[in-house]
């Protein structure tokens, strides 16, 4: 019996974390698409490594934690009951430090161990009872996401043209998918163009391959064309998903973002950023630590080296985008100008956290 | 006996159009530093296809449109003596139009066909003067080019800081190796951030590898790094080499440039554009036609397919810079802000166009 169900006519990547009863299956992302390779993690720690080591991004890890979470649950409840919650902080705080810029695991983790409190303040506080409530934190976690991405998606759609052209960077995941089904609900006729997104490629693997598969024209680009696509009148918006928004309206995605941001903002084109809604936690872009990888990455495509062993590589994975560059912040609330999020935090949370 | 003499010292892709009694020999700049593979060109056709193939690029089209024209020469002089000016016309108008944007060969070919003329206004017209005209004029292109390129390079060293770090793009070929070696004969401590510049790789497998062999520390990043290191505060200048400037201050250059100049001018880093001059056939952008390259290129890093086969690429190979991104045009005879080329223009030309 799988433990969730979703639409069969969602692409790939749309579906591409599956809880089994022997784990969690991970589609690998590095590989994708010319291998469809699955990881299989057998507990919290291969999850964990499986999101380090890259196997999955973007929203991946908001939905590997979730389930990790339930491995971890399964676990703990094998072992003594006093150890149970002791055992469930510790295998939250592993999934948060997998990574340090994106904030979904931190999301998703509050989603389980909340149901777990709640489980307990209703007297329910056996091993089998915890393990129960855990599967059901990650349930309500997972449909929370897919809600939050519909609603978003929607709101996204309705900025952009009847008919025209949309330039995005890196993979969007949910955000992405879920905003290209609303404007085909729409009756919209959108083409997009993909930066390429180096050095892993997911513009060129992920996102063109997921808009193809959804039936969008999708023209591949490399990261530096932007601003000619822009000042040659071919782009009508650039559109991007988010690591995290500030309160402030800042924008931290995958580095790259910033320049086509300021180039967009230079020839006239709006710049929609999605997100769920701005990190409570992050006033400004200063809050948010930027994660630097290993600069050897950029020294290599697919695996193939492309510069000598005496040049040095240089990966801040992310950057940060002033509100002063943004046009919109498309939340599962509505679009909102990057300087009135507080409205948005002002509102009554639906949210876990 | 060498048709040249130059120094040892120099970088190994600041002599790698090689003239020689059998022919041209090209440095493939195309598998350069993994391999140093040399094309041999034995005729102009060849050396035309080389150009047109990518064997070589920046300055390598206008040495090789040189000494193309000396082969079109040797090879005319065994022809009939009435032949040899429709024959050397033809070569010019085939070298001429190997690469659209680029007006290097234009330039090349000048050189040859005025010493040709002056020659027949000596009285010179056997085909052996003839040829041998050709070859005074090719040596006389080569060492202006190398003269000017001298005196731009210690232009452009002077608006560098005496100790800091430059971002280019994609491979400045003379431009870029004078002006570090200006800078280091005044003994200034650069390093050096290189864009990848994707398809070709130009940055990451030419920029980076000659910086390394002159010693100058070179760190790699992608295409859309450049706005994330600017906001940074990481970077003192953006420094790039030019295909053409038009006399209103367009730059055109490899595309990616022109992202990085508006996000430079962004963040307030001097953007200085290096040319030997602006080019007097050129007002505006809208006079440079823009070479549209086959986007299956964008689809490939070095012979690997970076996408699947349900995706298009988009190649335009460069782009426009307005002028009001532009801080300062380096040239032969100094640094010009981008609205007052017309004083380089109106200055007495020793130009041989």
């Amino acid at each position: 019996m799988p433990l969730t169900t979703r639409s069969p006519a969602a692409p790939l990547l749309a579906d591409s974390v599956r809880p089994a009863e022997d784990g969690v299956h991970l589609l690998d992302r590095r590989v994708f698409p010319f291998e469809h390779r699955w990881v299989h993690a057998r507990n919290l720690e291969q999850v964990a490594c499986a999101i380090e080591q890259m196997v999955t991004q973007s929203s991946g890890p908001y939905f590997a934690a979730l389930w990790g979470m339930v491995l971890a649950a399964r676990d703990a409840a094998e072992h003594r009951p006093g150890e149970f919650s002791q055992r469930l902080s510790a295998a939250a705080d592993r999934l948060i430090a997998t990574r340090p810029t994106n904030d979904h695991q931190r999301l998703a983790v509050a989603w389980v161990l909340g149901e777990i409190d709640a489980a307990r303040a209703r007297g329910e506080d056996s091993p089998a009872e915890l393990a129960a409530a855990a599967l059901a934190g990650a349930r309500a976690g997972d449909a929370d996401y897919r809600d939050r991405s519909r609603a978003m998606g929607e709101a996204a759609a309705a900025l952009l043209p009847d008919d025209g052209a949309v330039l995005t960077h890196c993979w969007g995941d949910l955000y992405l998918t879920e905003t290209v089904a609303a404007a085909q609900r729409a009756g919209k006729q959108l083409r997009f163009f993909c930066t390429e997104t180096r050095p892993y490629l997911q513009g060129a693997r992920l996102t063109a391959e997921t808009l193809a598969e959804m039936g969008v024209a999708a023209t591949l680009v490399t990261d530096g064309m932007g601003a000619a696509l822009f000042s040659q009148g071919e782009v009508d918006a650039l559109v991007t998903a988010s690591d995290r928004i500030t309160l402030d309206g800042h924008v931290i995605n995958k580095v790259g973002t910033l320049q086509l941001a300021v180039a967009a903002h230079a020839f006239g084109v709006p710049f929609h950023a999605l997100c769920h809604g701005p990190d409570p936690a992050a006033a400004t872009g200063a809050d948010v630590p930027i994660e630097h990888r290993d600069g050897d990455e950029v020294l290599h495509t697919l695996g193939q080296r492309t510069a000598s062993r005496r040049v040095r590589g240089h990966y801040p994975a992310f950057d940060v985008t002033p509100p002063r560059f943004v046009s919109t912040v498309v939340t599962d609330r509505g679009p909102f100008a990057p300087g009135e999020l507080a409205a948005y935090a002002a509102q009554d949370r639906q949210e876990v956290v």
